[in-house]
């Protein structure tokens, strides 16, 4: 029996303690950097657990950076610095700064496009955009899944799905939302083509063209060319890397700035901070905004993705008064390609169903099919345990190579969900300008100022964690540190 | 041989001749009315053919509405009211009237909407929206082509495919339109969510909130509530059945009307009108429009339908400006539910690709894939061929059962591609009142009211002829009948 063999007597799924055992093994320097690990026989037999479970085993340390297979010869102990940070190797906290309270015309659509159309390019090194890496995903699984929904349901993947979609999609969706504190029905969910639509139906149905939306700073740079495409203005509020949006501010905003027609923010997996807000935060917020009338929109896009028991409760579980909209996807948990993400649009619901209707007409029914289809599996839990321990490895490796590589004065963000690291760089640096110097290197990044309205945050940038750890990362970093360097003379 | 025996000199695939052969038998009245056409096994070694192209041929004459299989029995000649109608039984063609060149906000979304989700009940004769049914398209088979891309590229298919979309797609999209008198590349094609998306992005990037809108009367229920979502007004151009928009009105709305910013239309397959512009008209209209820099937008969704030997030239093909935006979707030919749509946004290439990245992020990309490869295997322009002619003929039978069943005085268009009946009924009719009175008895169609920005054609509707055609549907314009009469007292 392994557990009498490895110690680990806390359960979970065979692999993962296979996994413990190993790298607990690596951990006391009983295996060595550059070591051979035991073969996958050998290990099955000392442990008395099968060739595959031992496979998966040494997939998972691969994927956390701690083992790597060399081709014709087995599994290795990887080099200590693509191992775990110690503590004291990541870079210090940014700081948060209050704002003016001053709404602007939302100008920056071409810069951020510059920047998402750049990340096209092939054989770069993807530290810009957020794509997770299909490795990480199930994506094997999920295709097992759409050839079945292709075979199975011919008549009806071919057919419309007219809004508000798939009812055994929207089911999983109401059952996952008890999890983070709501309690709320099928009828209450409506599909739609990613979140990207389902914020683009949330701002176009609680706005008019002109109206001020209150949003992070930083926030998700795809929001930005959304209010500009919109006709909106934005006015920024000084955003906690920890804590999320400030409260304070929010206040000092609502009594004292423009008036707020909906206030966006991620309170449960910040992009790009990384933070989780604590709830009573999220209380004070939905208390504020419903008592004045003002919609608020949530992205939850990451909410799946904290590194913590239990999944964070949702502001929208907060909200009284039914002016709370809340968007999510599935494209950073499995699949982005898909296109399926959702919506619980509260007291919006009928307004955000007839915009999807005549803006989009339906979302396409074979992906949807799909990914109801794994959800009610029930492998999603499972994958989802594993990519949070995943996401948070390769944020530990990439906060561990910002700290090696980096010039001093860098800070950085410790981020507690979502696979994005937030970098500030010593004063002086151009993230716009180290954007274009890094592309002509083969690494992308995602410069500050396009997280801002106003174009703030010249000498920050973000970098993506949801990227295998290898040592082609690695050197990406330190191309960054170089060029950065550079522009410090 | 089966040439000797059917005498079908012309060609084309075996199946289509021995339909041919007992179309003719039918014809002739040498098969009449409830006989039993030959079993499967006889006539497949009366004709030296093998069993499933007999099979094949019946299934075709079955969709055509000549024959029908009885369980347990074989196939027998439907009785004659349910074949191709005869000259002289299908109602005249109505009238086209000129119209007062007055923009006007577009309000009548709730309306449109209201129509449209009362399609979705279930167990309705399905005469209202333009969905073409299942059994019409290839289903299975693009099924086993979606299967195959969600297994063999399952890591493809769970990406993002950034904008413009697929290449593979793209190519086949620019290879099609060849036919169309387009000589453009894969670089000029731009996949979207259905032609649905096509429209609002290319309608957002050639317009501001305010602007006024050329659209067709009638014209597409689907682009009211869009321009009402955009903020557009519409001017109304009176369009003829046959030879739809009415150039000599559209030289008199530029000369005399408002300041027009774009035309919106579908010469090549009208929905509602089934008529297709002639080439001369084509040009005029792209001449006026771009000698004056007004853009046009060319909903193109049934230009692959026209019941014609060549596919109708695009207005766009006469474009010397650059100002045509040509637009089309395969919703109507092979499947609904994918939401696979493109646009050909000419000058307006770099806006219409910015907006599509930031109001939808990607279109889905294994629908893309199985679209691609089922274009590439060349199933396509076979099943179009077969998809015309059904429905060509469901069409006339429709017609004809209109002329049984609905009141003196009640006229219809002759249409010339695509699956839809434009029929006017007697004045005093009220079709929304129609339409509710019949949803209650189990039918649904399209009122007129809904294809015009101000409430014209109260006494029109539009019928689905997408459906096969069977007792349950000359029942229900039965129905539809008694209900017309009723209202005339």
């Amino acid at each position: 029996m392994l557990r009498s063999v490895a110690g680990q007597g806390e359960g979970g799924p065979l692999y993962e303690q296979v996994a413990a055992h190993v790298a607990g093994l690596i951990g006391k320097g009983t295996l060595r950097a550059g070591q051979r690990v035991p073969s996958v026989r050998r290990l099955s037999e000392q442990l008395d657990v099968s060739i595959s479970t031992v496979l998966e085993a040494y997939r998972q340390l691969e994927v956390r950076g701690l083992i790597e297979a060399r081709p014709q010869s087995g599994y290795y102990v990887r080099p200590d610095y693509l191992r775990r940070p110690h503590s004291g190797t990541t870079p210090p906290e940014p700081a948060t700064r209050r704002l003016p309270l001053e709404p602007a015309p939302v100008e920056c659509a071409d810069r951020v496009m510059r920047v998402m159309l750049a990340a096209r390019q092939r054989d770069l090194v993807p530290l810009g955009a957020a794509v997770p890496a299909p490795e990480f995903l199930p994506t094997a699984e999920l295709g097992r899944h759409l050839a079945r929904a292709a075979r199975t349901f011919a008549a009806e993947t071919t057919s419309y799905d007219f809004p508000p979609g798939s009812l055994a999609l929207r089911q999983q969706v109401a059952l996952r939302l008890i999890e983070a504190g709501l309690a709320c029905g099928a009828e209450d969910v409506l599909i739609t083509s990613g979140s990207t639509e389902a914020m683009m139906l949330a701002l176009k149905a609680v706005t008019r063209p002109g109206d001020t939306v209150a949003v992070e700073s930083p926030t998700y740079y795809g929001l930005l060319p959304l209010l500009e495409a919109l006709g909106l203005e934005a006015v920024e509020v000084c955003t906690n890397p920890r804590t999320g949006m400030c409260v304070e501010s929010l206040e000092a905003l609502l009594a004292r700035g423009p008036a707020v027609k909906v206030v966006v923010l991620m309170p449960s997996g910040h992009n790009p901070l990384g933070g989780i807000m604590p709830d009573e935060h999220k209380e004070r917020i939905a208390d504020l905004l419903g008592a004045r009338g003002i919609a608020v929109i949530e992205d939850d896009t990451y909410g799946e993705l904290a590194f913590q028991p239990r999944r964070p409760r949702c502001l929208k579980a907060f909200d009284r008064h039914g002016g709370a909209i809340l968007c999510g996807s599935f494209s950073k948990t499995l699949a982005p390609g898909y296109r399926v993400g959702w919506i619980v649009p509260g007291k919006f619901r009928p307004e955000v169903q007839k915009l999807k209707l005549v803006l989009s007409l339906a979302t396409a029914s074979p992906t949807q099919q799909a990914v109801a289809d794994y959800l009610a599996s029930g492998a999603f839990e499972r994958h989802l345990r594993r990519l949070r321990r995943v996401y948070q490895d390769q944020l530990a490796l990439l906060a561990e190579g910002v700290a090696r590589h980096f010039p001093e004065g860098t800070r950085a963000t410790r981020p507690v969900g979502g696979h994005l690291l937030w970098v500030e760089l010593p004063e002086g640096c151009d993230a716009l300008a180290l954007h274009d110097q890094a592309l002509a290197e083969g690494v992308s990044i995602a410069p500050g100022p396009i997280f801002s309205a106003t174009g703030r945050f010249g000498n920050c940038l973000r970098l993506n964690g949801a990227v295998l750890w290898s040592p082609a990362v690695d050197h990406a970093l330190a191309v960054l540190g170089r060029l950065i360097r550079r522009q410090l003379g």
